[in-house]
């Protein structure tokens, strides 16, 4: 019998219960062992609550706890979370979170006070929701040398850019509708600019190439200030905005990671993932392009994700996983502009942009406006190369084509 | 250190042998142990190969060597294949193989032998080649109660039809041109008539589902007698036709599993899954939908999971891995025929479409034959009520709508 306290009684807190009652016989099998909840931490009631008798409020009762060898972290943020996360690990219990800010702030640090002791820090939740993808990494893709990764890695931001795509909803008007739908949260910040994508593309590259990369060095642009006539022209030549985050691995070791809406080609596994999906591709050198796709957030998504988390650390109580990285820097990390892309761009039409970017091949949409020029170029820029020239010509927007 | 044996020096063997090679540092940081190559079992002779000094002819050398901990079988088939994997196990070493015509007619009771044994017998390369596909469902998809799992499970048919539906060549052609570019066999039936998907299926089933599913327990369908008039009026509906493999976890308890065409919707994951590219789609009762994609097959793919499942019986000597399933017989396995889905044929004019088969939406295309409706119905058809009345039609073509 293994014995579980949850920090946390929110949605994916209370996601995690409804799993854990739910589907009891099939996680009690795959777990070879029965799997008991102790306690639940929270600072506010649930009169009613069937759970209410294993709250408690002070954290101490289950870090003085011999018996709880699995602490699930549902809390969130790096404040209490981070301390919390810490002196678990220090009372010797394995800690399971779908904390994505903690991993992508104190992941390398963790993981190695769980290493010392001998633990499991597990947080497959914290990347794509339910879709499996740390293990898949770290373990199916262990005999690869991982070159990049990238993918739609926010379900609120993908669910706007679908609508005003399929709609042609202005991105206000999208925004609310998401909120209205419970898909974004009423501060909308690190979602719409890109700050969720940006904390989980750290942890993809970070598990990918072996060295922690922090969210400051990774530039983070996200989807507020994207028009409309930007979602015609790239539907004029088959294309979706989507917003991606995005790592390589350069041959100098370095990992070049950003997060900026991007022009998607129909050709691409990443046009068909809509609304609030996830789809992460993954590009190793012995099994090419793999892609992962699901439900990127929500409830029992991301409630599965973590139990399947905590039915391994009950079978690996005394064996820990090698999910592990070593700690980053600058050493570690060189700039995304330095990547070679083809380029979708509008400028003013008194630009020449024949002359300024080389060969390109100038768009139109019935909506265009009179004083524009929007253009795709044919070759490939790096992104030093053209944000000169785009600075330039006072150009109105600029997104890589993938 | 660990020692290896591989038996087999073919395609599959030789690429685990330049996994090991090429990627020696990551493999060894990821299994926290050195990995050799101790031997290598085949009997050609390989004059001049850099491995000849590690070949053996004779299986008995590696059975008695008990230096070796891990065999890796890539002999493919159910003869000495079986035999070898047998003994393997019964010499207290952990097996790993990419055969699923194996897994899918034994696997069962090589598992249980491991299990007695406390070995691992591992086969993530056995579907879906590099795809991660085995322990993400009985690992990730632990605390899921899984419903479904489909997919384009075989590169080679998938390949052919993307040459039909692109640039409309015949199926002979199709498969000529495949066969030349090495992606389909001399001997091309195992995959044309469905046998490689159907053994897929059953593995895919056994796991998810928790008890043995037998390739003759599958109805199989494969693309040889695919007219390119069903392409034809398949696109102009905005479908492509794949060929996919299906278990449906019924709520008796028992699957309903079979290999067919289907016509699959332009809004499927699985539209934009091309050439020798393989997308298994898995459905569970708190995950959703997740979509797995990648290279279904070839060399080093292949080998990437086969040396993944070596890393991990290298990190788990002492611990099995809980990948295992009960027998199964004919209580576990029903009719595929009771599923309902839509359905496209193809009839003779003199039929009247609606009166046999309800509302349905007639089709055209350029190339419409004049003594022929196509059609699909606009509500689910069970297999078993439409192929009464197809047969009374004498139908042309029958596909599930996906």
């Amino acid at each position: 019998m293994i014995k579980v306290a949850i920090l946390g009684f929110g949605t994916v807190g209370s996601g995690v219960v409804e799993v854990m009652t739910k589907n009891a016989d099939k996680i009690a099998r795959n777990a070879a062992n029965e799997i008991q909840l102790k306690y639940i931490l929270d600072v506010r009631d649930f009169p009613g609550n069937p759970y209410a008798p294993l709250l408690v409020k002070d954290f101490s009762v289950i870090e003085n706890d011999p018996e709880v060898q699995v602490v699930v972290e549902t809390i969130g943020g790096t404040g209490v979370a981070y301390d919390f996360t810490k002196r678990c690990l220090l009372a010797g219990k394995n800690v399971v979170t779908s904390n994505k800010e903690l991993v992508a702030s104190h992941g390398c640090e963790l993981l190695s006070i769980a290493r010392r002791q001998n633990l499991n820090y597990l947080f497959e939740a914290s990347v794509g929701g339910g879709i499996p993808i740390i293990r898949p990494i770290s373990q199916c893709l262990a005999a690869n040398e991982i070159y990049e990764v990238y993918g739609i890695l926010n379900g609120t931001t993908n669910y706007i850019l679908t609508q005003m795509i399929k709609i042609g909803l202005p991105f206000e008007t999208a925004l609310r509708q998401a909120q209205e739908m419970g898909y974004a949260e009423q501060d909308p910040t690190a979602d719409i600019e890109g700050h969720d994508a940006c904390r989980k593309i750290c942890i993809l590259a970070s598990l990918s190439f072996g060295r922690h990369i922090y969210p400051d060095q990774v530039p983070t642009q996200g989807i507020r200030d994207l028009d409309l006539i930007d979602v015609e022209y790239a539907k004029s030549m088959g294309c979706k905005i989507k917003l991606l985050g995005r790592a390589v691995h350069l041959p100098d070791g370095k990992a070049a990671c950003y997060v900026a809406p991007h022009l998607v080609e129909a050709g691409s596994l990443l046009w068909n993932v809509e609304d609030v999906f996830n789809g992460i591709m993954v590009r190793g050198n012995a099994i090419g392009d793999v892609m992962f796709y699901g439900a990127g957030a929500g409830k029992l998504p991301t409630a599965s994700a973590v139990v399947a988390d905590v039915i391994d650390c009950a079978k690996h109580l005394s064996a820990r996983k090698y999910l592990d990285w070593e700690e980053g820097g600058a050493q570690s990390s060189a700039d995304p502009a330095q990547l070679v892309s083809r380029w979708y761009a509008r400028v003013p039409k008194s630009v020449d942009a024949a002359a300024l970017f080389g060969d390109v091949k100038c768009l139109s949409t019935e909506n265009a406006r009179p004083d524009e020029t929007a253009f795709i170029t044919t070759q490939g820029v790096s992104g030093t190369e053209i944000s000169e020239k785009l600075k330039a010509a006072n150009a109105k927007a600029a997104f890589r084509i993938l």
